[in-house]
């Protein structure tokens, strides 16, 4: 379960979705590195969870867009935690890493 | 950042030396599913990432133990915010998933 919910873009998309509903290309323009097949993979594995719901407007040109349901914003409050640890300590950790790559 | 502190084994890593250090071999049976080139992996980036510190004693047969130093300490807190929630919503969220999945 953990592994899942550690999966490597579910935090990050989660986090994207705090602020309120946001369509595909507006979730992907906040994530630096994501792929559009990798995105629509971890939005249909949230849908498929329960934590994220997804409504299409019938629209020219169509809309979708993705929220966090009841469920999914349960989450926020974990998830709030490691984004304010990262805020923290993330670039304590980043001197780390240049340091013992070299 | 946050995909890193998010990568698959990672948070479930941490969350094995919570209670205190551990050798290689009692963190992989602690895990479910890891591979032992995985969990060399996951270890090796947390210690360059100077969460995890690595002692190996000289003895026969060699023992190696892993342990959060300080700065992986302070990530207890966010962690066990997840912990808990996966305690709380873990069987709603694996209930979700079967049923669509069928």
């Amino acid at each position: 379960m953990l592994t899942t919910i550690g999966d490597k873009w579910t935090l990050v998309v989660i986090a994207t979705l705090v602020a309120g509903p946001r369509r595909f290309t507006e979730i992907q323009r906040g994530i630096d590195g994501i792929s559009h097949r990798m995105l629509a993979k971890t939005l249909r594995d949230l849908e498929r969870d329960g934590l994220v719901s997804r409504e299409a407007h019938a629209e020219v040109p169509p809309r979708v867009v993705y929220e966090l349901t009841p469920l999914g914003r349960t989450l926020l409050d974990p998830v709030d935690g490691l984004v304010r640890w990262v805020g923290e300590h993330g670039r304590t950790v980043l001197a780390n890493r240049a340091r013992l790559t070299l």
